[in-house]
């Protein structure tokens, strides 16, 4: 049986860390939001339609039969095994846990660079907060998180230049899409972001590089980065590197 | 062998969720920073001394034998069926897991009103985008997690009043303290809370009166909330109920 993903159409999002993983493995999914009559479906679960141990807080989940799993960290956590995207180690297991949860700390920040003070409110309304908390999360922030993701790649004592063993994992993939979404919001900012962290930019390209993920950043499938997701590139937020903590 | 928490001495922070859980439990465990040399044994961890796979990225971390693992909702993952504070069933393991997250991610909004534009910075330094955020979060934020904890204590099948099954879980716990830290930063704003959230509220009363837990809040191994923590007590951020959501 196919998986099912939910999640908000017409931006990547938080969904797109579960959809590469997906899409990565050529596991059968579907992405229900963009098929007919998939908003209703995904707003009943939200709803609580589908009894309490199905009602999850807010999209992304996963369906695997009569299973929901909420939360992308938990969803990878979820399929890694499945997918062959983790070692089976246990120690691994919690290591690449422990990762994903530090990539969903980063991501959160990396909204809230456009969104300070209120999500419920549009970016045009705490425009001045956001170059405040844009400089902080340039400056402090990104060396610190990237900085880090940097050298676990460096102390992985299996070759390959993957965050987890000798293979890729869902990490990994994860860290591919949010050096992505980085170049995408601050062009300027991430001018040196590949001299800077080597290691993670080495494993972006070699990510961007597998034929099916590959083949699906081609498909339309991908959802372009846009002005309404996590990472949004507003002109007035960038910055030149010499300001960052990007050098 | 006990277990070992590394967390920041001095603030409840995010280590209380993990205490909560091993106290609960009467687990044996060593608060490492707390004993003499141990904030040097944390800072050989987040130096990356002990190899790439026990290196988290920040406290709180767990120690269990030579495994180690970071993050909250990670430790109490691990943990859960260890102390018996989560269902065993797999169903339900990832439905604790996902409520769990959902709490990180409001503890980490909790965080954001008083440091809506920098964690490196004070909070006077960003004292009025910190009025702005807190505002947004009393009228929004707080009543749409807190409702949904609520509908999700009331949607549960098993009489009990707890969040998973019929037995109190680690989600119990991590509620418990959430609502005693909005207590104490708003107390003002939550002056209605009982009312608006009465299944949270019981369940809050339900885990004080614990044995184990009684005794531990009122040992000297619980930290007091403090300026330092997630939950502050900063008078000009408190509102009146009127201005909030819970009403």
């Amino acid at each position: 049986m196919a998986y099912e993903l939910y999640y908000w159409d017409g931006i990547p999002g938080r969904g797109e860390f579960v959809r590469l993983a997906l899409e990565e493995a050529g596991a059968k999914y579907l992405d229900v939001v963009r098929t007919s009559h998939g908003m209703s479906a995904m707003m009943e679960y939200l709803r609580g339609k589908h009894g309490y141990l199905c009602t999850p807080f807010a999209p992304p989940f996963l369906k695997d039969g009569d299973i929901i799993v909420s939360h992308v960290a938990n969803i990878l956590h979820y399929l890694g095994p499945k997918l062959n995207l983790v070692p089976k180690d246990e120690k691994y297991r919690i290591f690449a846990h422990g990762l994903q949860l530090t990539i969903a700390d980063f991501v959160m920040e990396a909204h809230d660079t456009h969104h300070p003070i209120s999500t419920d409110d549009y970016y045009e309304d705490q425009k001045d907060e956001a170059k405040a908390r844009t400089e902080a999360f340039l400056k402090n922030r990104v060396p610190k998180f990237m900085g880090y993701f940097d050298r676990i790649i460096e102390g992985n004592p299996a070759s390959g230049g993957y965050a987890i063993g000798g293979a890729l994992s869902y990490v990994d993939l994860s860290l591919f899409h949010v050096s992505e979404g980085l170049a995408y919001a601050f062009p300027r900012a991430m001018k040196n972001f590949d001299s800077s962290f080597p290691r993670v930019a080495r494993l972006r390209d070699m990510v961007r590089d597998r034929p099916n993920l590959n083949a699906y950043l081609k498909s339309d499938r991908r959802l372009a980065f846009n002005q309404s997701g996590i990472f949004r590139h507003y002109p007035e937020l960038d910055q030149d590197p010499g300001r960052t903590g990007i050098r």
